[in-house]
């Protein structure tokens, strides 16, 4: 590399040394950048390996939890409908199948940044073959976001997102409300809103999932209000 | 504590019983819910530590950049000017006001996360008497943010916020925009939009900061763009 006065002296006027002056402070900027960006990337990682390991301590813990909520009857169905948000997901019909309903999870991928599932873990019930209920999304480098889930497999007459069911005497009925297992495997929407995050997903995931016990306890809360007005 | 058998005796009723349970399984619940906020908040400190330090080590890096920066002439109005949503923010009077702007400085409170000031430092100047002015973003525990700023100390017949401002040669003229001098001391917007956070703060805290070469490099390439079609 040329020293400055070895520059100076090629440049044939005043103009073009400032010209090579700025291009320089500009380089030496660029550079800087560089620096902060590794910087950046590196402060990045090491939040990541914080969020990993705590993620690791808290799994035996919400384990621990799922073996109690399956002690309590309905406790998910009741936290849901206690939900201001996710109380308008289920018909009639879906609260009906959310008994069979054996257990919910949330999990970060390991790397914790490139997603996470929701897991709805049923037993058998007359509704679908699954057990298992998933939605998954997936965050790439890029940002942009991809979700999967599951179809649920129905029994005959038994599909609660088709808009029509069979009733116990084997009568077809119509509903109109959309049922909350077509959110497993609807992703059109999510499409349309490009990089946005699907809204169930983040009450599930944010809200619902790091304290359901807040809103299952609104739920009897609400009920000792209404018995104490009708006494 | 009573073992389950001796606690079954004393209740008269199947259904007494089944409620003991619920409730117990209700407290071993709630207690799970503190265990897990206790290893939330020793993440939250963790994170808060990595970030404390980055912040450190940024920082001199930071600075060196001020310093560059300072030998780039109007760096930071280019880099204003070019920016989508910055180069609103400037009337024409405040451009030659920064012509005087010695550098901008972003910087968190040392614990990060009770909040963070935006600092434009001057060379002395024909408009104002400080060389400082700073906007100050305070976050409660609570959650909630208390915003305060500079209010520039004009000089006589330069105050570019009232509406008024005199020429050279003394005669009064109106403008109707409003001055970014403004933005420093104008907390009511804030104070209706509640905790959401004000616009511009995390425009040049968020993108600006980061990379500002970014953006006066986009200038840079508008202006050859210019030049190619010009020719
Ligand atoms: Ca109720
Ligand atoms: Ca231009
Ligand atoms: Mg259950
Ligand atoms: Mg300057």
């Amino acid at each position: 590399m040329m020293d400055k006065g070895k520059k100076a002296k090629l440049d044939d006027e005043e103009g073009s040394e400032l010209d090579t002056e700025l291009v320089m402070a500009i380089e030496k900027l660029q550079e800087v950048q560089d620096e902060l960006e590794r910087v950046n990337e590196e402060a990045s990682d090491k939040v990541l390996e914080v969020e990993q390991k705590y993620n690791e301590i808290r799994r035996p813990v919400y384990n621990k939890r799922n073996d109690i909520i399956r002690s309590i009857p309905d406790f998910w169905l009741t936290a849901f409908l206690s939900h201001p948000v996710l109380s308008d997901l289920l018909t009639d019909e879906d609260q009906k199948v959310f008994k069979y309903l054996d257990s919910l999870d949330v999990e970060d991928f390991k790397d914790v940044k490139s997603g996470y599932s929701i897991n709805f873990i049923f037993s058998s019930n007359p509704y679908f073959e699954d057990t298992k209920l998933t939605k998954v999304f997936r965050f790439s480098d890029e940002g942009t976001t991809s979700v999967s889930g599951t179809q649920p497999r129905w029994k005959d007459g038994m599909d609660l997102t088709n808009g029509v069911i069979q009733d116990k005497e084997g009568h077809k009925r119509s509903h109109v409300e959309d049922s909350f297992f077509k959110w497993f495997y609807d992703t059109q929407q999510k499409e349309a809103m490009d990089s946005l995050q699907d809204e169930f997903a983040e009450v599930i995931k944010d809200d619902l999932w790091p304290n359901p016990l807040k809103y299952f306890n609104n739920e009897q809360d609400e009920d000792e209000y209404e018995d104490d007005v009708e006494e």
